[in-house]
């Protein structure tokens, strides 16, 4: 690829490195780069490494944010009794989006995958044991995904939280709202079927 | 958004700001980023700068690259009695990647289009003209895009050069190679009909 000139290349490969970009998007957005104005490109730089620099994981929930201890941990308006287990930062802005938990989380960084080597080590277990010896907790909230990983590491925490006497729940799995039946698959189905509830 | 980090709010949105990256991609992009290696994150944002900065027009061709004259102008083995205007650099490398044009460019970096409000002016049309004022050039082949734009771009530049007794091609259209003739639009079938050649 001589025909693009060496820095373009370079800044194609690096786009090219990040998740989702394939070939031709990551040489449509380095030929955006090259058009728009130095200052607005620096600043982009800039951000990269300042927010690679300042952003690190909150003592107490283990969410990624640029203080010591998260807002959502360090607010006195948050229901400190009741933690929501999630897998990833991006899972707990999707249920801070809904507006309807008023709780504090807990983020794995991850799902037991013995597929991919994942142990109960590798994610942040121990962090969620320890508050639980600390705080006055009463409720855990298990919200990691419904997939394999997810099921599977929801099974293990509850086998061994529920024995220290604390409710430990799941949320609910069914058919989406707005989701077309048909086009459900059958394991949903049967799952929302089980978890059917008395009106 | 104050679930997130200041830090990392700055980043989606600057990475949201580039074409084609949705608010999904961007918080993705964003979080991929911080859980980088802080060396790798650095080198990232000095190639954005480095490419901003040294990337500029070639000369002659008006193609980005690195030098005052590109690679393929300064180049002895290619015919610089024939040119191939195109819309974009990247319809360039295109065309470079077939290995079948020996000749040079020219980079018009967009087509007319009034709807836009893009007029002969604003694309690189006056370089071209220049070019062949004191080239000794016996061709030009226009291979601006198959769209509307395109189409009037090519249209109004023959008018343009076809007077001063240089000859002037337009790339064939017509039914892609391993295309289904029955999943190819009506226009498209109206060109190569139109485009036939003889066996």
């Amino acid at each position: 690829m001589d025909y693009y000139s060496k820095e373009i290349n370079q800044l194609i490969e690096q786009f090219s490195r990040l998740p989702g970009i394939g070939a031709k998007s990551a040489q449509r957005l380095a030929f955006y780069i090259v058009s728009e104005p130095k200052e607005q490109v620096k600043q982009f730089a800039d951000t990269l490494v300042s927010a690679r620099e300042h952003v690190r994981y909150c003592k107490c929930c283990q969410t990624l944010t640029d203080r010591e201890i998260c807002p959502i941990c360090s607010s006195k308006n948050r229901d400190h009794s009741t933690i929501m287990v999630v897998e990833s930062t991006r899972d707990l802005a999707a249920y801070e989006k809904t507006g309807k938990y008023n709780g504090v989380y807990h983020v794995l960084h991850g799902a037991i995958s013995p597929m991919l080597g994942i142990g109960p080590n590798d994610i942040r277990i121990k962090e969620l044991l320890v508050r639980l010896e600390s705080d006055e907790v009463k409720e855990v909230i298990l919200a990691t995904n419904s997939s394999l990983e997810g099921e599977a590491t929801a099974m293990y925490l509850s086998k061994l939280i529920r024995p220290a006497g604390i409710k430990v729940t799941r949320i609910a799995s069914g058919v989406p709202v707005g989701g077309d039946l048909e086009y459900t698959d059958e394991v949903t189905l049967a799952r929302a079927l089980e978890g059917r509830t008395q009106l």
